[in-house]
């Protein structure tokens, strides 16, 4: 690491040119922090349209290429291509370049970088951007999606501190709030606020649309049956990985829902509305302190 | 009935002047629909406080006041409330007084109307309006809750076919599109569609309010979780009563969703992720598809 952490990136390599990448991408072109990027990926097609949308400038079809002369790279791939990727992208990763990740998941990808990446681990800094929406693809990429959204750093004992800064200061240009926490940290809280809920909510609407009655069921749900499942709208492929991945830490915090479900299971059966009644009101009263907090309107 | 089923109501009262009771008045005030609101509660101040804000006109401190001359009324308290509610107006009810509600459960409320209403079944038609928001009172309330929204008549075979027709003109001057079906496909559809989901909501919630690590949990909740836990916002009580009342439906509609959950268990334990991919595309393509047909953008 030679240059400012506020430098701008020369070129820029993006493996993933979806939601997440594409819109990392449109965030530093508008901040005027990225001379060229590059894009990398599996289907050539979904690259010439991110070329095609003005996301990236060009389209590699080999990392020999994408590489040369590359001084950024942002894995944001889904999580289960981590080791593929990696050991591709390896023999033609010089000495010095930046490489970070967009993984909802930090131990497995921590284990591919260890297992493909260990001559590089100095500027291989591991990061999760606390961002999405239903939609995925280049198509829905958009500058401003890490304005005021959190970005979770989870660096190596192997980083170079320069490297690190460097990561913070270029996910501080598209607008995030850098935070810091170990990977077995950050797999632990996302299974509890984010995968179980994804899990949850993909779980309710393919119970429901298995059902006979499933046509009748749906023409009576509203508005919060949609606020609640709108996460079951999210890339199969992506929820898939990061369920995978993280499925020690996600098992467990299902454990401990099924045993809050077994709970309410009892009050309704006991007839105990007065339990009921306090324990919603826990909830209630926990939920809108966080959202007032975290969404002031 | 010896009104059109489209007549301006002249004297309208209101027992519940919350966000449903209230909306409902505003509704037909704006709609030209109503000459003058009256509101009965348990407290006072709240009335009071519905009157400052224009939603009624009047507050009536007992049902013999309220009902004197009343053509038309709403019963917009909790459901837990409905016993103790019809046998205190029971009494003052004048024949052909139109009595219509809008809990969310229709079995126990219809228990409650031949238990204390029996005089008066050819006039007193059931219905639940499904419109609703996290916030709750008068003050929450908006002429135009009910505009498009679904609103579910479950007519008694007692019912005059008159009164049926008078109730579902009311809820159309709201904006309300009438829907009808049976009581007892009422309670199996809206426990399914909408009280399971506000139970595992505030479940989750509760869970992870109650953890040692709280704090740090919410602090990395983003708008997949707000979205998720929107309905943890509801009246606490409101949703004690709802789940009390039809315990029987939601208890089953829970088992079966632990079903869902154990599978999605086991396919997490044996890392089969071709079937954990393969349901949450299913989820996501019926998910899309009802979110795009019942909110078009």
């Amino acid at each position: 690491m030679d240059v400012l952490p506020e430098a701008p990136i020369r070129r820029l390599v993006v493996c993933g040119v979806g939601l997440i990448g594409g819109s990392f991408a449109l965030a530093l072109k508008s901040a005027g922090m990225v001379e060229r990027v590059v894009g990398v990926g599996r289907t050539q097609a979904s690259l010439e349209r991110a070329k095609t949308l003005g996301v990236i400038d060009e389209v590699a079809l080999d990392w020999a290429t994408a590489l040369s002369g590359a001084d950024f790279v942002l894995l944001a791939m889904p999580v289960g291509q981590a080791n593929a990727v990696m050991a591709a992208m390896a023999p033609h990763l010089a000495p010095g370049t930046v490489v970070t990740d967009a993984g909802s998941t930090k131990r497995d990808v921590i284990e591919a970088i260890y297992a493909h990446l260990d001559a590089h681990l100095m500027h291989v800094v591991p990061a999760h951007p606390i961002a999405g929406a239903e939609k995925s693809g280049a198509d829905a990429a958009f500058s401003t999606l890490y304005r005021g959204r959190n970005v979770v750093v989870t660096p190596l004992p192997e980083n170079d501190p320069a490297t690190v800064a460097r990561v913070r200061a270029v996910w501080a240009a598209c607008g995030a709030s850098l935070r810091e926490m170990s990977p077995q940290d950050h797999d632990r809280v996302f299974a509890a606020v984010s995968h179980l809920p994804h899990l949850l909510a993909f779980g309710l609407v393919h119970d429901l649309a298995g059902r006979a009655n499933a046509e009748q069921l749906f023409s009576f749900a509203a508005s919060g049956f949609r606020d609640f499942t709108r996460i079951a709208g999210s890339h199969p492929e992506m929820w898939r990985d990061i369920c995978m991945a993280n499925r020690h830490a996600l098992t467990a915090e299902l454990d401990q829902y099924l045993g809050e479900l077994a709970y309410l299971r009892a009050l309704l059966m006991s007839g105990d509305g007065a339990s009921l009644e306090t324990l919603f009101g826990e909830a209630r009263e926990a939920r809108n302190r966080w959202a007032e907090k975290t969404f002031p309107s």
